[in-house]
């Protein structure tokens, strides 16, 4: 009966949150009346911003985590499970906290709800990149619906209360993704991963996640512009997450070649640290005026990253027994903290004059927009300083009690390779889980001997 | 002579047939005239679609059908040649067959042109992958020809003079693709690659598969929205694409674990059944009107597919002998079934009013209409009925007939490995017959060291 | 202290150059004024074909030379390094020669400035792929040094003052490219990387080379199209490229199996001969009025490709030890070559009145035009020859210069594998060089090891 109850915890799981979401489209979602010409219904440049970002999702984080040799497949399927769970389970939430749902009982949903729904998944799948190797899919569904109902509620309370600037979301989704994973980590799950997998990442494991870095590295520009509005805006976020990583790229290579003691470049800098430019300038990436500044914040970016790689990450290992899989810190963590310092710095400094209208696009509670907000330059600094305390604070709470929650016996485990362990619990997370098309076929196959055997006798 | 003919006759088939298309293309095709305004001659909103829809036909396919150890490289090949085969032969059936070519003896050609030729593409991939491995390149070619030809005429039926709504295309594409090759596969070539390739999808070659099912995961909505106008059906159908698909992964995985004695995950269903939303959703894409509908779409048929995979194939196999390789009947054959059984209950059920003008595009031929048609939802869902029986027996024929043409001796052909064989056929579909770039290389170093020795002696 | 200077060489130049990057852009670099409506700030149509174009740098031409075994992570890396650093370098030095600058001594960058930079990294790369395995990082870097300044120079030179039409800038781009790589391979780097390489291309690696392929197949039209307007311009650039890219798939794979004795398909032939369809009508691909014309092109460029693979490249290694790596010379040079050729034809043949208004887009300096010009079709014909002659003759003095800085011993070299060496420098550009996920765990493993070990003594 326990047994069971463990074999079929997912299905179970997963059938009654699907069930559920049947029942709560059916009742609270309806699409744009398309004899109402009040909404957008559909705009030439959102689809093709939406299909760079749905293909971040799906295609990069999913084989940017492919790099274990024996997580590959699971890494990249699970990636694909979680996502599809959050798409639809982020527009549910997201529909409950608007306007029209308050007053209508009812949401509509469009490609721009679609983009923020995506935006939820690269939040849970930055925390997989955490805790890659050491939980079961069971968890990582938990893990999905706990960390997104708390991201999107925080999301809503830093952008439409606190009225923050965070253009690529790289405060509600990098800082919030890596610190939950962190502090999810810490609670439980100490073990390395890659010390665990012997022939951890090798050759092609490495050309794959490269495939996952590269997609990443191609469409940043499209997942920190893809919200934005109106053109000027759109078209600064663009260029400035172009301009950092270009720089951040060239910077990796050189202070990966300067840490390593023969002048290597090693390979984990240029599939993470490569990015961090792009993490690094998004809460600001409409603001930032003038090209040069995207690309000093790329090469700090970089700095910082491979620094982290090389000496911090380490080190937390060491103190803290925090392991990192993925190095996410390195590349979401750190970054998107120095992402929300910088989104603090250009509200004070720059010029509002400089934005035209568009300003109240950029920081919609100034004084003079049409929410009748108050905000000057310091009052604008002071909350975006603010909602990089709620992200960093809710995150790392989020964290823990998810963590310690996963840690309840009820759930599946991952047992310790080390202590004796039931045969079919032990690297329940890894591939051995799935069922490849090879062994299908042989199992099938013998299973036709056996009733050919029966027909015989 | 008789080996030379053998050894000659695709580069001899491939050869005229290119040569034909040329004389074709030079008297009967032109572009649109840049000095005549009546035609929309390039839109921003169609070239990002149809880019996407470039990347599933040449990308996704071709790297879902890698799975097989001994077939990657030829799998990944032959897809490609077929289709910039098909692009070009569908272009010229199509065109044959409008009303600009009836009248004028020419017709234009421009980017949806070139959106519905990747349609037919589609169509033949899909049957590729029920005889993957199992026909040589010269009846890979024979069959894109046959097939294409079929294809074209019967879509221009059933869209033209039936009226029938298939906005994704499941009937037309993946129900008659499927089909086609079932029953091409029911005449002949009875061997199940899968036994054969003793080391058949290993790790890597699941990853590379595991590239095109996402590829075509991402796209689908763009696959099924395509062709589609005005703006608010072309929104529908990405939105319904989107969410039956996020269902039916959450699904698959659900059932996958079901299935499983043990409650592991399944490759095949993860790299197949995933996509079953998007094809089921496919020919109402465009009609269906609440989201909850398309979730429920999505549920259905992952459940369908899955079931498909574990109960339904294994005794076709051992009943009809008949064998699927890439699983298409559970992929692309009664998902497409359900999304012609859907197509009819929607234009049955849905108030006609909901849709407002867009009705005549959806149903072009409802009363009230520019055709001066006589439908209502009654006669509509007639139509859509006999929509299905059209393709579904059209498909069926055609490949009966396809498959006795294959098999006729004249041809090259994949020998048994368990008899006798002559040298150059054997495996003459897989990978050995695709000379590799290192191989290449020994055997120029070859030539030289023999030349050299010829210049010192 | 030499031995320093040779690890940290690459570290010292990389961030030499990204700090002068940093000064410049401070210096003389703007985004356009959001409050200026004298500039299209952003448009529908531009972003998406960017992204197509940033696709295929990244990860099509990564992915197309991850094929050798020993240099498949260094290939997808370097070609990473080589394009962030280009794109910085090639913006600032186009801004140079722009009027705003002369003028204003400031000039803006957007979304075509983006693109245009795009295409400079395609020429750096294309030679990349005739030297890939001979060259360390660090002269690769100063290779796109060079070979950037020129580029952008010579096409300022032939875009600009001898108007010449080049479209998908088959010219400037894919022949400059190809023939500054075979002339730098002409001064040294006599080494055939492939019989080096033992364990050449395999299995895997061929696939992900056609991950390479495909990405630059499918997104071709877009690379030729993407600088073009207005929309008939680029509508021509899209179905030309298109119908040229099918037909020469088509002939790709029929005289491949010709030229082998067994009718076997070479895999070079495919990972390489079906693009040169698109390089060949690059030049002439908005230009192109009838598609049978652009068929025919692709016809004869795939048979001038697969010839040049199977009978040119190995007389070149022969008669003049002339190795090219990824056999550019057939993709881009003589394509390129045969582009430029084909635009001499059309700008002679065609009636330029068929163009309408667009013909001042083609032929800037066609009579009547804003420009004053005073060419007609015979003049434009002779420029358009003069155009092929500069970019020719620039690119093999160029290529020829810039391998003798390459060679200079200062830099650090790919040794020999025959002469005795020192450790750090052999393999100094393969995949050795790069410290993989793996290693660096076991490193630290050992690290933490040695520490712990301190403690207890």
């Amino acid at each position: 009966m326990w047994s069971v109850l463990h074999r079929r915890q997912f299905a179970i799981i997963a059938g009654l949150m699907q069930t559920v979401f049947i029942l709560l489209f059916a009742k609270y979602v309806k699409y744009i009346d398309p004899l109402d010409d009040s909404r957008r219904v559909y705009s030439g440049t959102d689809y093709p911003l939406f299909q760079d970002v749905h293909l971040m999702i799906f295609v990069g984080f999913g084989f940017l985590m492919a790099f274990l040799k024996r997580y590959g497949f699971s890494a990249v399927s699970v990636n694909l499970l979680l996502s599809a769970f959050v798409i639809q389970f982020a527009m549910l939430l997201r529909g409950f906290l608007t306007v029209a749902f308050n007053e209508t009982g009812l949401f509509s949903i469009g490609i721009p709800e679609m983009i923020s729904a995506e935006s939820s998944c690269a939040a849970v799948l930055i925390t997989m990149g955490v805790l890659l190797g050491r939980l079961t899919p069971v968890q990582f569904l938990l893990l999905a619906f706990f960390e997104t109902l708390l991201n999107v509620v925080v999301e809503h309370f830093v952008f439409n209360y606190l009225h923050v600037n965070d253009s690529g979301r790289s405060l509600s989704v990098h800082t919030f993704g890596a610190y939950f994973g962190l502090a999810a980590a810490l609670v439980g799950h100490k073990k390395n991963v890659m010390e665990m997998d012997e022939h951890g990442g090798i050759h092609h494991s490495d050309l794959f996640s490269m495939i996952g870095t590269l997609l990443l590295w191609v469409f940043f520009p499209s997942f920190n512009a893809a919200i934005q509005e109106p053109e000027d805006a759109r078209h600064r976020a663009i260029m400035n997450t172009y301009l950092a990583m270009a720089s951040s790229t060239v910077t990796t290579f050189m202070i990966s070649s300067c840490v390593d003691d023969l002048g290597r470049f090693n390979m984990i800098h240029i599939q993470s640290s490569t990015l961090a430019g792009g993490v690094a300038i998004g809460s600001a990436a409409n603001a930032v005026l003038y090209p040069y500044h995207a690309v000093i914040v790329g090469v700090v970016s970089a700095i910082l990253s491979v620094i982290g790689h090389a000496w911090i990450s380490p080190r937390l290992e060491r103190t803290f027994h925090l392991f990192d899989t993925c190095g996410v810190h390195n590349l979401h963590g750190m970054p998107g903290i120095l992402a929300g310092l910088l989104s603090i710095g250009f509200a004070y400094f720059y010029e509002p004059e400089s934005y035209g209208k568009t300003l109240y696009h950029i920081y919609p509670y100034w004084v003079g927009g049409e929410l009748n907000g108050d905000r000057d330059n310091v009052s604008q600094a002071q909350y975006q300083a603010i909602g990089l305390v709620v992200i960093l604070v809710t995150a790392i709470i989020g964290g823990l009690l998810t963590g310690c929650i996963l840690k309840i016996k009820v759930w599946n485990q991952v047992d310790d390779p080390d202590f004796p362990h039931g045969e079919m619990n032990y690297y329940a997370q890894s591939d051995v889980n799935f069922l490849s098309k090879y062994k299908h076929a042989q199992e099938q196959q013998r299973l036709r001997e056996r009733e050919q055997m029966h027909e015989i006798y």
